[in-house]
């Protein structure tokens, strides 16, 4: 091993998903930033004002009115995860699966559940279920709240990508334990936060990182926020499905 | 904000302390990397073989046996965590106090327990109860299995420095949330990890944190290794102290 073939790995992620819940909406880091440290992942925008997924090097706002546009330099985040892609392990989907399975297939075949895994599905789906968060104004109430009020899509026989990742259960609060996915639609015109899918048929390609770099905001907000509420994992888990 | 000042307050961790607790006591990276990203931090060795602290880029390894050396560029560790010591508060000790006060103090006056802060005591001790850990040999057992055989020491009316982290309760497990600290006598004749102490007279320094960077190990024993069991706090309570 040498540090310059770990650089390559790095998963870069601005403040916790605790934060988030908490109702910290509104970070520092400008997506000029961000794309610094990635070509792929997935976060929010500060106000909550949709859904961030990342992919080849693009960069794009899936907004609560179910419109796509591309991400502003100057866009900044209170939530991102985000990496420079590189798959290590591709596999052929060729039958019909749920999310639920091909995740059960996903966690079959990785090297280990302690590292961290960029995960990207292309593929034909059946359906598609997301959810698109909106811009809230303060005072903010938490996440929790929030997805109570959220947009719900689901589309039927499309194509698209699914961007996100596998992050090891130690981590929860921090990230997301298990599986966070986007999707987003091969016409651009849909997507969002993935809460369920069927898969027809597709590639599933999956990088390993085992280098992280976890840059936490030090705003007033952030200071003060209760990271280790009791119902945390209830939380994140009606959160994000 | 730009991200050069944030590459100032980094943190650089070496695998994950729940890694340790599980028993996974070869790492893979030298100090001679570690030392790239910090003159001061504490840590252990392979084989669990001595106590690791740095200060003023000096690194120390505190052995089983009470003795003190210089670590060299090639030995390897399984944990540790570094930074640039760069403190921004200074605090003047004059009265007696006992670890759980000075700590008790640091805490009412840390901006937020939400970062992270690298704490540096230099002082007069009434009396400093450390333990340092020896080699042990595969099959390894846990670290709490282990600690039961440590080698404990008390020194009376010392002088040293005491160096360590506090670190945010949401990252339990990947790294010792609280105060993880080790000590060295001035005379460089003992120390070791700090149980307990009584301080007369000192300084404290504390740097902030904001930036972290973990390194986990792709050996066979980390991959496979259970790093969230249920007893997790526990186990961390029982060999921290």
């Amino acid at each position: 091993m040498t540090e310059g073939k770990r650089q390559g790995d790095n998963i870069y992620q601005v403040s916790t998903f605790s934060a988030l819940l908490d109702g910290v909406f509104e970070g520092e880091v400008p997506f000029s930033i961000v794309k610094k440290h990635g070509d792929f992942g997935i976060g929010t925008f500060n106000k909550l004002d949709g859904e961030m997924l990342a992919v080849d090097g693009e960069f794009y706002r899936l907004q609560g009115d179910g419109t796509i546009r591309e991400v502003k330099e100057d866009e900044k985040t209170p939530f991102a995860a985000v990496t420079f892609f590189n798959p290590s392990l591709t596999y052929r989907i060729q039958e019909n699966g749920t999310k639920e399975q091909i995740e059960q297939f996903i966690s079959s075949i990785l090297p280990s559940e302690n590292l961290f895994y960029s995960i990207r599905i292309t593929g034909s789906f059946r359906s598609m279920k997301t959810r698109t968060v909106s811009k809230q104004e303060p005072p903010y109430s938490s996440m929790t709240d929030v997805v109570e009020e959220q947009d719900v899509s689901t589309f039927k026989d499309c194509k698209g990508t699914i961007v996100g990742f596998y992050t090891p259960r130690y981590v929860q609060g921090l990230a997301v334990a298990g599986y966070h996915l986007h999707f987003i639609s091969e016409d651009k015109q849909g997507g969002g936060h993935i809460f369920d899918f069927e898969i027809e048929s597709g590639t599933v390609e999956i990088g390993e990182h085992a280098n992280l770099q976890f840059v936490l905001p030090k705003t007033k907000e952030f200071l003060e926020a209760d990271l280790m509420h009791g119902k945390m994992a209830e939380e994140i888990e009606k959160t994000e499905g």
